[in-house]
């Protein structure tokens, strides 16, 4: 079911055809991919731990020296515009601040004058996204492609320049898998090239601390708090690959997958299981409570 | 002398004014930095070392596999088309390929359609930037950013991911410098955060290894050769900042600056010299040579 109608997206306070939906090619959004970005989820209308985005925006713009004077409140009036003008419920929301158009070269200005844009897609809760919907399992593979280390640009910041999840993800090519599992350069588990990795070994859950060069996922907080809720205990540590090999249960999570389960790892099963399971309800239960009543 | 005229870019085949050209906010080269790039010079109407620049495009898209269809003829007339059309002798030329809109989300697809674009500046021979004349030797800092490593993403590959060059000159806020000194994971002297790094020491010329996370510049490939041509022996090697700062002359290269010499790191001074003067006039000569004649 895949809507093919032109969507609405916000560029700079307008309301345009996605297929018209532009930026210059001087920002420094394309010459550099010089940009904060987050990736929402709305559920009936209402964007899905909005705080969390907000908070974790501030800090990327902050890590960039994006020195923008959008407010939160700003912001997400943008975002209910175009949730409003494409009538859509259960979307995802792409939220981008560029750092704009500035006379010179490499070396940022302090004074920005930044590109904002929200692009939108429906997407049903359950599961569905544009292209690929998750009703199976994810199968994953160890690549080669390492994780960027925090001395050469902070995991905390979510940005534009992606290249290193693609070239990871670009590995998988001719392969089933559809996420790749990245490890840091000292060959602990990090990520997945778009989402953070669980997994569990006689009833504790572990995932890789964000100490590492691990992207501290909005859907990760939120678990972690689930579990915690769930009497679930948490670990946060460096892991082999092979921990995750032995492990009970694996997951990945992410704003558009939620919780997923990882059917095999370089072709070794390993599977969801009860506690994937409980967090799984307790995840759909927080979203009912904080979008739906 | 700032040209305020509104220059005609080449975007996907069209002469577009610079104000009007743009890409799309859903094109990879924006969403992700999904992009190859090459910064060219014009002399005299003609691209300077046009050939190593298709290679080095040709190695960016090869390391990225965005397989696009777009012959160096192609690419280059898109080039002269675009200095005709601004009746520009010497420029600054930006030319990049982007993966173009696919479906789907972070996985690249092989079908690439990809986005072409050309964007030019008028750059008098002689050195004058957009912004920033260098007529002043440069000043240079350390700085606590470190280069991304090759197993994150290969240096080799000239991208629109270029935060980690941003953040190093991020860093400069509130100082005199203008080009920040880069070192690598292991505290090795990398390279500028847009420029390669040269010292000569009791006659030696000495330059960080591409085995590092170092650009191969194509402005070092030329200076590396043009020593050769002069009998000076060049040395390609780690480094410690120690060295660099205890050189007799040292001097930084890029497209843009050719050969600047470096005033002083960390206030410590260095300058140029006879060597750096010798190479600087080699390097004109074969300007001279290669689009005047």
């Amino acid at each position: 079911m895949t809507d093919t109608r032109d969507l609405l997206y916000h560029v700079d306070g307008d309301l345009v055809p996605a297929s018209e939906a532009t930026v210059r090619v001087d920002d420094r959004g394309f010459r550099y991919g010089d940009a904060a970005f987050e990736t929402c989820r709305a559920y009936g209308g209402t964007i899905f731990a909005w705080d969390a985005h907000v908070d974790r925006l501030e800090t990327t713009c902050e890590l960039l020296s994006i020195d923008h004077d959008l407010s939160a409140a700003d912001l997400r009036r943008r975002i209910d515009e175009t949730l409003a003008a494409n009538d859509l419920a259960d979307a995802y929301v792409r939220l981008s601040i560029t750092r704009g158009v500035q006379p010179g070269k490499l070396t940022p200005r302090s004074a920005v004058d930044p590109t904002v844009v929200v692009s939108v897609k429906p997407l049903p809760r359950g599961g569905v996204e544009g292209e690929r919907v998750w009703d199976e399992p994810a199968i994953v593979r160890t690549v080669d492609t390492r994780r960027i280390p925090d001395e050469a640009i902070p995991a905390a910041a979510k940005t534009h320049n992606y290249l290193n999840g693609i070239l990871a993800r670009a590995e998988l090519r001719g392969t089933d898998a559809d996420e790749a599992l990245v490890c840091d350069l000292e060959g602990n588990v990090a990520e997945g090239a778009a989402s953070n990795v669980w997994f569990v070994r006689d009833g504790t859950l572990y995932t890789p601390t964000i100490e590492g060069p691990v992207l501290p996922g909005i859907t990760r907080g939120i678990v972690r708090e689930l579990a915690s809720g769930a009497d679930v205990p948490v670990s946060e540590g460096s892991y082999a690959i092979e921990d995750v090999l032995a492990a009970d249960e694996a997951f990945l999570t992410n704003r558009t997958w939620e919780l997923r389960p990882i059917a095999s790892i370089d072709d070794i099963a390993v599977g969801g299981g009860p506690v994937t399971g409980r967090l799984s309800r307790a995840y759909d239960e927080r979203v009912e409570d904080s979008c739906y009543r």
